[in-house]
């Protein structure tokens, strides 16, 4: 891999030399590998019955002159397509296969195919609406697009070595550089939907080549800079937006909402389309590590506490409401009516890994597994061909029917949408999930997730075969063991292994023996002269945890969720019975870790509850003055990642406590 | 009062025969006639400072041809002025007020001035869209335009004896009567907004032309109906709504929206725009009354059982959802969300109102007051200026300000309103306060309100002269006094008093002495040969009692709101400080009414509570396993329908109870 980083700064691995094996992240790798990829290249092929069309090849095959058609879907739908490519890149690199190999080289000939002469490349705007490229960088996702092909491109050539389409990447990312910029003639624009910002640095990294990180630079520097690029450009069009044709607006769009209202080193809190704005977030960390910005990593760390500690659920997700799937405001935290989209988890993810680089740090790693390990996987069924947009704490599906206002509330998973970004980002996520693994320097190895894998690296100048055994999230055991050293030669290097904040006794071995390594920022560090055959193990604290929110977050006032490990649990229907509102958790119940007779393999919890019931006189009225008769219950919850995967009904996350 | 109705149903009295004298509706009458009436009528006229203009008067001197311009407003603008005539007629039936009627005689002046040779009178489609008439029944309020006009003229005519407007009305109901009906040659259509129906069930009452009545009757009828006449216009038209010109939509309008999904006799469940519904269902009990019949009768306690048992919030308020201002479903009805427009109460009080004619049963009296005492009167500032529509349970301010979910929720009450239906709509029902205290027929007089009032109305064949006089709602004494017996002969007539499900204990007495009333159907019937100076006195139990909603009313599990009398309680910020949610009421503590040092004549409410708050070390984390810090806090309630009118802040009803 190309990194081109300061030795001491922590990266993340080469692909190529990590193999996943684990017996809880194994079934998702391959499910994305084995159902998903294929999967969804017959969705981008519109070949899914009863899904929504995707239209993505069709535009291509259109743009490239090889079939007539009008364009389909929204303007950004060449982003399935090169999702879906950066997904194969991935795991070409793990898993190579001539067979799909061939289907994704055949798909990015179409790409290059369907490039203009001067490097352009955008179905919607070739075939649409020739003739308006960067009229309408607020609306129509075009250097989001690019971004996306890009990180295809990059993926791609890493898993591969191939450059077709890194070649047809960097011919539009040095168009965009010509007509975007600080010098005259140039455009001082940016794109309503970050993304080709944190691209740019990937294809920097990819090629060494310096203008990409400077592009990447000005979007970032230039944004919400006065006077507004994007309002000016909307006066310009006649005040107009691509969304409603033909109707002239009263008010300017709002610059909050794309994070352009003021600079981004001045702003002070999250708002606005989450998805965007943890992109910007990724590609401020990226530029404050590449150029070593301090000022734009104090943006970076405040922005991030704002989310974490003032705008996330407890399932990692982001977004508080599906006006615009955005950001609201401090505290603001409904639990029936969040959006919570599975792409702003992933975007988070990517955020919290480039912090990670910058200052390794339990928080980040905290908040990446959180988001990780309840929401990602959450967004995708056990059959790998459905999906959830949105994540929400408490679902009623009766009311995601009959009330309008939840009814972005879906109570099962979906198949392809139209609007099919979730499903290619989880997609991409997971088949490069050992990116999230671990981060090296020279002389340590940071492990952030406990995800069974063998990796190889230089430690120390030596090269060094890892191999990480992880029961998580089941049973707390892990163990990272020295496989192999190449050299013969001696030196030290560090093991350092994240020790989770939910994890509230943690117990060392190092060869068997009891050991106290140092504790730093919520890494173990274990340095020494690393033989074949050390293994340093982590135990980690499994007890069932009761988690209480702040009190400024109104809807969790008196109540209580539940956490196992890196699991966040919820309770469903099916185990308890409607409706789950009238159940209440007993505050001095024990939580029992419980079988599934759904799945041999999912810890279950167990516990002592009470249910509400109006007294019998009073069954057909609302209200009345009696008490409600209170009946005790024993109530099961189930990992909240695996909601929805067996009988539809009601679901909830925070459940009342009770005495 | 021209009511023609079998002399064994009761009706409401003639206004001019009812004088309200009550130490707490006094105050708001007045404000009506003194405050609102001429507030409103500057508002008409555009000369309300900072209030978003009304148009109204001005769209009526465009269309006389007084003054040139456009028609401004909404389709229903005209509604604003009749709205405000029927206040009017009822205001000068019992304070007569020759400055006002002047004012008022112009205003219909201009409104004759703008009907149209043929009877037609709307200036929108007059003066915005000449040729369009009886286009567009779905979107364009053409019908329930002219209800209006038809219930300002009926006041009118009762109020002051002159003919001048009821005879435009009647030359337009004249104009849609041979427009609309079953007959070769007139159109099968009613409108998407109900309101004319119960408006010629009026001008039946008023006038005795029996062509009002079956142009009622056929509205009714039809609505519903297949082929669906809206449904059918809609596809005449282009598939386009008024609502959004130009559009083609792709779904036909949703019918139950407008409650014409299928015939009104066979709607189970109420649906749609709430106060569309409950003004039809006030038309077909009109017409169940007028005509006798059982199974329209029928149909309404359906409805009626479904709204009041189903789909009620405890302030006697409807509509879950602002989306369409609409019922959603069944044990729907979220706290922070909800609708409850003002309108819809009053709506619900008219259909209330017709029930308890037909039926005296105490349910509809409970629910009549219910609405009446807390949210109608909530929707109204002290000053008279200041209005709510929407009628929340919960208030958060930050959050009406920054989840767009909530933006229709307003923590303060507002000026006039673009679209001010509820400002008028308040001021007509509160200045005919004495059509809801009494019903009478031949031999009984029923009081259903204890509202303090004098009153004359023939009883057992003899002209009775009545005071009511009340302590309600602080107290809970009531006494009805016979003052004055016009002729000698003797006669038996009742006095039936209303006995509110509120009161569990509840005592009577006749000239002092104790007695036992017979109790049918939550009224006390007394019932003997009535003497001048005989008065029989009721004392209500005034005890405050906790409410517990059904199980299936998710949003208030675990949860309890508080009543004293016929006042719902609510909690604000200003008393408890904030977050209200942070806040619990002990099961066993005693809630004591409390002296309110903002009012002298308020009864608060006193009792304890414990307040959450997180652990000292944790207070920057949203989440955390320590459980909350509990300090007992005393908690005070204010009667929700006076809430807002202090400091601004936060508010709820119904409040987490704990042990």
């Amino acid at each position: 891999m190309a990194h081109r980083v300061a030795a001491q700064i922590p990266h993340p691995l080469d692909l190529r030399s990590i193999r996943i094996q684990d017996s809880y992240w194994s079934s998702y790798v391959d499910l994305i590998r084995q159902t998903v990829i294929p999967y969804q290249w017959e969705a981008l092929n519109d070949r899914v019955p009863d899904a929504e069309p995707s239209h993505a090849i069709k535009n291509f095959r259109i743009a490239a002159g090889f079939e007539k058609g009008e364009f389909g879907g929204f303007f950004f739908q060449d982003t399935d397509l090169y999702k879906w490519l950066e997904a194969v890149g991935y795991s070409l690199a793990t898993h190579p296969d001539p067979d799909l190999e061939k289907v994704a080289d055949e798909a990015i000939e179409l790409v290059a195919a369907a490039q203009l002469e001067d490097g352009y490349l955008n179905t919607y705007f070739t075939v649409a609406v020739p003739g308006q490229r960067w009229t309408n960088l607020l609306d129509c996702h075009e250097m989001y697009t690019a971004g996306h092909l890009i990180e295809g491109a990059v993926a791609y050539y890493y898993g591969t070595g191939k450059t077709r389409l890194l070649d047809v990447a960097r011919r539009f990312a040095d168009h965009i550089d010509e007509r975007f910029g600080p010098n005259p003639g140039q455009l001082r624009g940016y794109d309503g939907h970050q993304e080709l910002e944190l691209a740019l640095v990937k294809l920097y990294e990819a090629t060494n080549e310096p203008r990409y990180l400077e592009l990447a630079s000005f979007l970032i520097e230039e944004r919400g800079q006065e006077p507004n690029y994007l309002v000016a450009e909307w006066e310009k069009r006649g005040r107009t937006s691509a969304w409603a044709p033909g109707i002239v607006q009263k008010s300017p769009p709002h610059m909050p909402y794309h994070q352009a209202h003021k600079p981004v080193r001045e702003q002070e809190v999250a708002s606005g389309h989450a998805v965007r704005a943890v992109y910007m977030y990724t590609a401020m960390a990226d530029l404050a590590l590449k150029k070593g910005d301090a000022s734009l990593l104090e943006a970076c760390k405040r922005l991030w506490n704002n989310v974490v500690n003032k705008q996330m659920y407890v399932n990692g997700s982001i977004g508080s409401t599906h006006h615009g799937e955005a950001f609201t405001f401090d505290y603001d935290l409904p639990n029936d009516t969040n959006y919570s989209e599975t792409c702003a988890s992933i975007g988070l993810i990517f955020f919290a890994r480039r912090l990670l680089q910058l200052e390794p740090r339990g928080e980040y790693g905290d908040v990446m597994e959180r988001a990780l390990y309840n929401t990602v996987t959450a967004g995708i069924a056990g059959d790998g061909k459905h999906y959830f947009y949105v994540n929400p704490m408490e679902v009623w599906p009766a009311a995601s029917e009959g009330n309008p206002g939840k009814h972005h509330v879906k109570a099962v998973r979906q198949k392809w949408y139209g609007c099919a970004c979730c499903p290619p980002n989880v997609a991409r996520l997971l088949s490069s999930l050992g990116h999230y693994i671990y981060t090296a320097n020279e002389d340590t190895l940071y492990t952030h997730l406990y995800i069974g894998s063998e990796t190889k690296h230089s430690l120390g100048g030596r090269q060094v075969t890892l191999s990480l055994k992880s029961s998580m999230p089941w049973s707390g055991h892990a163990s990272l063991k020295v496989e192999a050293i190449e050299s013969a030669a001696t030196g030290t290097f560090a093991l350092a292994l994240r020790v989770p904040s939910w994890s509230k006794n943690t117990a060392f071995s190092l060869n068997g023996q009891p050991v106290q390594p140092i504790i730093k920022d919520g890494y173990a560090y274990v340095t020494r002269e690393w033989q074949a055959g050390d293994e340093i193990s982590i135990e980690l604290d499994m007890t069932p945890q009761r988690i209480y929110s702040h009190s400024q977050l109104r809807a969790n006032a008196g109540r209580v969720a539940l956490q196992r490990g890196p699991l966040v649990y919820a309770f469903e229907e099916t185990d308890n019975g409607a409706p789950l509102a009238a159940l209440s958790l007993k505050r001095d119940s024990e939580i029992r870790p419980a079988a599934s007779e759904w799945r041999s393999d999912v810890v279950m919890l167990e516990m002592d509850g009470v249910r509400l019931a109006e007294p019998a006189d009073r069954i057909a009225s609302l209200y009345g003055d009696a008490p409600p008769v209170e009946t005790p219950q024993k109530l099961i919850a189930v990992p909240y990642t695996l909601w929805g995967n067996r009988k539809p009904g009601e679901m909830l996350v925070w459940i009342r406590e009770s005495r």
